[in-house]
């Protein structure tokens, strides 16, 4: 008797690093660089139980925190969010406002439904190459395919973008394309921050091509990591802040990363008519985020609770990155590229040309050999028959580890690395 | 130009209450027995306080549960909520183990993945004639045809039942059909509930029928009000209990209803490879539940604040119940046949044949104009061609009126009736 799952229940593969965890947790003596947990020690304990307290002493406020909300998000949440958004934004309003926002169970649930709500089996979404590897998940799971652009250190290689649509015009593939996937702050996995200038060319190519497609071409920003960052410095505007964003951009957001993945609350800017299909999409799979997560965020973002925990986070690893910065200069060989991040959770390492940090090579198992774990990254880029998949990258994690253990696992995969890289 | 979307996105329809929900919101004197929420007053606004202190007065217990769990779920949740079945179940074991738990954003999230698993666009769940209105929903976006079964108030029909699987055998339909929908306890709208005796027919009927199908045939076997129940005394079993039920019961229950819609948790038995599916897909769609809700239900389980919660819930809605039967009693016409339920939140009323109390029935006009609104009982009947759709029946909920507006909203509708019914 064959099984009754459906394609999807049938072609949704294992997560890329589910095999990492378990790596890592058979090894007791591991020393991950491999999670994107955020630190123990900066997630907001005492505040999250002050505005609990708040909410929940007395049945006014305490009840409609325990009951449902309505599928959108709670209304005060949603006008929070484009407004705190907006601020972000140097005072930019032109497609920051509330009736746009979703507000969903991380930004995870975010990009799913957008997926869902754009793309059918065989569709096409442009990714950076490399891109987020839970993303790429949900391109394997439903069945879409992807094309890799080409990233540099100050976002995508907009000459490759160019040269990409132009072929998939050429093949009639361009019909199929729906939209464009950057994380735009301290990129998962590379670090990069896309520059405004980049975003407004992807924007331009993508309306440029939008004739030939037949219908509009999203660009999907990513910005989960963008509060993440070091310095209190100029913030890169984001995309909502171009010209077409009210037509064509998508923005997913979070808090679980600069507030607590425990408390997950993520959102979404959308225009019409994905932002209606979403949110119907939303309504069958859970009628509305958790409001008493909702009501939290509420709060710490009507006071001054965010802000405080986020300038706490922003110093925290401001610190392990300096760590890893020095133990990478240290102990690294100099023939390794090291892209190093203005925020975010990752260093991005590239070994020279023809030397392998894949999931099977010498160099990944001489490392677990010595109790360290790193992310390679090679499963951070797309299945794209075009091109072979780089396995030269390695991501390296401060978020979760110590000091002391950032500095002893970059020491080992140090000395891994002179045995193979000059 | 054409729009982006998916056919998915093209085709979700928008809820089916939605209107509803705007209609009751436009008439401020409006009284609603139309809303599934749960009783406002009875939240556990002081016990959640107390837990959440608990579990974030120290980093040591405060920092897990403002982190990232597991995507099955936090463990002890999982190990809880199997022994907590078992415990219900009359220490039964057979298919209630952790192993096969996952912890879900409510219910909802759960059904969706479910059917996410096992239906791909054309295949036909059965479902009960009436049902709960937002798994069908789920049907009408992804693509899913419906079967209706007549629905008895002790369970579904099982000669009718038999009749159908014989005609899509027959028709060489059963090759489409992956399951069976069963709300089983205090079911939404009607209030009925399934015997063990039907649960274990059906379940016979299924395996008969699976060799035709060629895959498994499942039983999906919705709990959610479960604990509902206005008694204290017997509880019918689940379908867990019965043989093959490893093998073919999926069993959606949650901890929404009963302890609190706003911290939202839900849960799923599932049997191989469905649970590796959902698992999957899970990862996809926000790899686990948030841990902190997780960790207050954990907690609430541990100790004996959920089965205090869940005791004051269920007197509550039992006097609530006893206010509406008084006033149904005395206001209803004779003719018109009430399906009194022993928990839930609903009471089912059934006009007699002929006369409609549908969406565009004089009836339903005639109560908004008197400030009272119900649920049509036509929006809870799946589409399907091979019968007309009953507009005689009415869900009345008893969950968030208060007692005062239950007696007045039964009066309206009562004088209503007696305009249109003899």
């Amino acid at each position: 008797m064959k099984t009754a799952l459906s394609a999807l229940g049938k072609r949704t593969a294992p997560p890329a690093i589910s095999w990492l965890m378990k790596t890592a947790l058979a090894r007791p003596k591991l020393i991950s660089l491999a999670a994107g947990f955020t630190d123990n020690a900066s997630l907001p304990v005492e505040l999250s139980r002050r505005l609990l307290n708040e909410i929940l002493r007395s049945p006014k406020t305490g009840q409609p925190a325990l009951q449902y909300g309505t599928t959108a998000g709670e209304p005060r949440l949603r006008a929070l969010t484009a407004s705190h958004l907006q601020k972000l934004d140097g005072g930019h309003d032109r497609a920051h406002s509330a009736e746009r926002v979703i507000i969903t169970g991380g930004s995870q649930q975010f990009l799913y439904m957008t997926l869902e709500a754009l793309c059918d089996e065989g569709d096409l979404i442009l990714v950076e190459d490399p891109t987020y590897f839970v993303f790429l998940s949900i391109l394997q799971s439903c069945g879409i395919k992807a094309r890799g652009v080409k990233l540099e250190r100050d976002g995508l290689d907009l000459a490759h973008l160019e040269k990409i649509l132009t072929q998939l015009k050429k093949s009639g593939e361009l019909r199929r394309v729906k939209g464009l996937y950057l994380v735009t702050y301290f990129q998962n996995p590379t670090g990069a921050t896309t520059s405004l200038a980049k975003k407004r060319g992807a924007l331009k190519l993508l309306k440029r091509f939008e004739r030939a497609a037949g219908h509009p071409l999203y660009l999907i920003e990513d910005a989960a990591y963008r509060e993440l960052r070091f310095d209190h410095g100029e913030d890169v505007p984001t995309a909502l802040t171009l010209p077409g964003a009210k037509q064509r951009v998508i923005y997913a957001g979070t808090y679980s990363k600069p507030f607590a993945t425990g408390a997950r609350i993520g959102f979404g800017m959308l225009p019409e008519p994905v932002y209606t299909a979403v949110l119907r999409i939303k309504g069958n799979h859970d009628f509305g985020t958790a409001n008493l997560l909702q009501h939290l965020l509420t709060r710490a973002l009507a006071g001054s609770g965010y802000d405080q925990q986020v300038a706490k986070v922003q110093k925290n690893y401001a610190r392990k990155a300096r760590v890893m910065k020095r133990a990478l200069a240290e102990h690294f060989p100099a023939s390794v590229e090291i892209w190093e991040s203005g925020g975010g959770l990752y260093f991005w390492a590239r070994l020279p040309k023809g030397v392998s940090a894949g999931v099977h090579s010498k160099i990944f198992q001489a490392a677990l050999k010595n109790d360290v774990l790193y992310v390679p990254g090679e499963l951070c880029y797309a299945d794209d028959a075009t091109r072979r998949k780089p396995d030269n990258g390695m991501r390296l994690s401060f978020g979760s580890a110590s000091e002391a253990n950032i500095r002893e696992g970059i020491r080992r995969l140090g000395a891994v690395l002179r045995k193979f890289v000059k």
